[in-house]
C-alpha cells in the first residue's frame, strides 16, 4: 500500500458498533461511567474493528530502529553503534521492550530502516533505506523520496502484522540521537522555541545540551523547513524511525488496528501522521507521558490525554506496552463484570443531563 | 496495636536499603533513571521493607464496607441496601473489583466495618463498630470513641494480612453515601467550599446535586466541626469505612507495607492519616486520579501524583488494584533487565548536575 492508498483507506469509526459497546456498559452492574476512560476505550475498540463485540487478540511492539548522521556533531552521549546493539538485543529478549512486553503478552518486532551498519540478524526486519540518514546540520536528513519510502516501510509492517493476526500496536525506536530530530520537529510543527522542546536525552551535561540546541537551530535554518509541509519537516530535519512510525499510525488507520503511541519521539511522529492524514486521529492511543521536556506539550497538541504518569523515558516502546495493559483492565471488566441483573441492586439511571 | 501505638511504632524508611537499590539501578543496562518513577517505586518498596533486594509478594485489596446516616437526607439514587449486596458479592466473584484485581492476582477482602444490617456471610470479615452512623446533619455521625475504634479496625486488618503473608496493599470501600462524607470532609481539611469538592456520586440530577451540597453544608456547620483536629471531622462528618481506611494506612506504615490508595474516597482516608500521623506519608502511594470533582485537588493536597488517569470513579479499590500492575512493571524491569555488562553497549555516565 502506497502512502497515498493508505491515506485514502482511512475510514471513520463504526458509529454502530461503537452504539452497541456503549449501551451495554450500561447493562453492567456498576455506576454509569464510572470506569471512566476503559469504557470509552473497548467503545473506541469496537468502532475501530467494526466488530460490536470487540475481543482483544493478539499484540505487538514494532520498533523502528534507524540512525541519524547528526550524531557526528556530538549531540549524544554514546555513539550510534548502541542502535544496533541495542536492537540485536531485542531479538535475544536482552533489552528492557523484551522485558516489559512480557507483562502483557506482547511480541516484539525490530526493524531495521536505516541501521548505519549492515545489520546481519534473522530476528531483525531488513526494511533498510539507508545506512542512517544525512547529517542535518549540513542539509536534508534525507530526501523527501526516501522519508516517504519509510512510510511505506512503517504501513507495510502493519499489513503484514495484521496478516499475522495482530489486533493491537504499540509504537518503539531506537535510534542514538533522535531526541535531536524530534525536538527538531515538535519545534517546527509547534512554532515553539528550540530551548523549550529540548532535552538531555539519555544523558547530556550542561553545556553539550546547549551545544545540542545549537545545533538543531541551526540545522533547522540551514534547511529553510516549511511547517505547513509534515513532509517537508520529517525529511529535512527528521530520522527515518520516525519516518516508519509515522508510517505505523497511518498504516493502523487504514488497517483499522488501534495502535498506541510511545513516548516523546512515538508522539512527535504521530503527531506528524496527524497533520498528514488528520482521519487517522481515533486509532491513536496515547499510553504515557515522556519525561523529555516537550512530551506533554506534544501530547497536548495532539489533543491526547496520557493513561500512564511515570516520568519515563527510556523509548523502544516501553511506555506503549503498558497501554496495553490499561486495555487488558478495560476488556477484562467489559466481559466479565456482572450485568445489573447478576448483581441483584438494580439498576442505576442516567441522570447526568437532568 | 491501638491506635496510639500504632502511630508510635511508625519508623522512617531504611535509607540504606534505598541507596543500594538506587545504585543497583544504575547498572541496569538503560539510560540512567529512564524508568523515572518504576525505579523510584521499587527503591521506596526497598525502603519499606528494610530490604536492599526487595520483591513482590502477595497482594493484597481491603475493602472497608459501611453504611452512612446521611443517606436518609436524599443525598443518593441508591438505598443502602445497596452497600451490603456488594459487599456479599465481592464473595461470589461478583463485583467489579474481584474482576479487576485478578489482573495483577490480588486478593480481594471485605470487610464489614458498619453495614445498616447483618452481614452473615463468612467471606465477609465481621467487624462491624455499629449499624451505620447517624445522620449527621443532626449530629455527629459517629463518637470520637467509635472512630478510634474503627481506626483500630483497619489497623487491625493490615496486622493480620501481614500475617498471612501479604506484602503489598491496596484500600477500597463499599458504602452508599460515601461521597457525601468524603466531600464534607474534603470541604473542612482543605478548607474549600462544598460546591467546589462535591459531585454526582453514582449518579444525581443537578437539582439532587444542590440539595448534596446543602446537606453537606448544613451537616459542617450543624456540627461545628474544628479542622484542625483529625479525629474530629472524621467523626462528625466521615463515616465507619473511611475511618477504617484511615486505619488502613496507618497500620501500614506501623507494619512496613506499602498501600496503594484508591480514588476520591480512599484519598480522603489518606489525607486524613497523612494529618494525624504524617511519617506514615512515605508507605503510602497513589494510584489513579479520581473522576469526582475533588479527586485531584485531595491528591495534591497530599502531594502525590497519580501513576494513571482514566477519569474513573467506580471505588471498591478499582483504580488502586491498578496500582499494582505499575509495581508489577517496575519489579519485572529491576529484576529481569540486563546488566550494562550483559549489553554491550557499555554504561551511560550520570552528567545531569554538570
Amino acid at each position: 500500500m502506497t502512502l497515498q492508498e493508505a491515506i485514502e483507506k482511512i475510514k471513520p469509526l463504526d458509529q454502530a458498533a461503537m452504539d452497541y459497546t456503549h449501551a451495554r456498559w450500561n447493562t453492567l452492574g456498576k455506576p454509569l461511567y464510572s470506569l471512566g476512560r476503559l469504557e470509552e476505550m473497548v467503545t473506541q475498540f469496537a468502532g475501530i474493528y467494526g466488530d460490536k463485540n470487540p475481543r482483544l487478540g493478539k499484540k505487538a511492539v514494532i520498533v523502528m530502529a534507524a540512525d541519524n548522521g547528526v550524531v557526528a556533531e556530538g549531540v549524544t552521549q554514546t555513539g550510534q553503534e548502541v542502535t544496533k546493539t541495542v536492537t540485536e538485543n531485542m531479538t535475544k529478549n536482552n533489552a528492557t521492550i523484551c522485558i516489559l512486553s512480557s507483562v502483557s503478552g506482547a511480541d516484539v518486532f525490530p526493524v531495521d530502516i536505516g541501521i548505519a551498519t549492515d545489520c546481519d540478524n534473522p530476528g531483525v526486519w531488513d526494511r533498510k533505506i539507508k545506512y542512517g540518514t544525512d547529517n542535518m546540520l549540513k542539509g536534508p536528513a534525507m530526501s523527501r523520496e526516501e522519508a516517504v519510502r519509510a512510510i511505506e516501510v512503517g504501513i507495510s509492517m502493519v499489513e503484514e502484522l495484521k496478516e499475522r493476526g495482530y489486533t493491537l500496536l504499540a509504537t518503539g525506536e531506537m535510534g542514538i540521537g533522535n531526541t535531536s530530530t524530534s525536538s527538531a520537529i515538535c519545534a517546527v510543527l509547534l512554532d515553539e522555541p528550540v530551548e523549550k522542546v529540548t532535552g538531555k536525552g539519555a544523558g547530556l551535561t550542561n553545556k553539550d545540551l546547549e551545544h545540542k540546541i545549537a545545533v538543531i537551530k541551526e540545522s533547522i535554518a540551514v534547511n529553510q523547513v516549511n511547517p505547513a509541509d509534515p513532509l517537508d519537516v520529517l525529511s529535512k530535519v527528521g530520522g527515518l524511525d520516525i519516518a516508519g512510525l509515522v508510517g505505523c499510525f497511518i498504516g493502523a488507520a487504514a488497517c483499522r488496528v488501534p495502535i498506541f503511541i510511545d513516548g516523546f519521539i512515538s508522539s512527535v511522529a504521530a503527531l506528524l501522521a496527524q497533520r498528514l492524514a488528520p482521519a487517522c486521529d481515533p486509532y491513536l492511543f496515547p499510553s504515557h507521558c515522556s519525561n523529555e521536556p516537550a512530551g506533554r506539550l506534544v501530547l497536548d497538541a495532539m489533543g491526547k490525554q496520557p493513561y500512564i504518569l511515570a516520568n519515563m523515558c527510556l523509548g523502544e516502546g516501553t511506555g506503549a506496552v503498558m497501554g496495553f495493559t490499561i486495555a487488558d483492565y478495560a476488556f477484562k471488566a467489559y466481559w466479565e463484570l456482572p450485568s445489573f441483573a447478576q448483581t441483584n441492586f438494580g439498576t442505576y439511571e442516567d441522570l447526568t443531563e437532568q
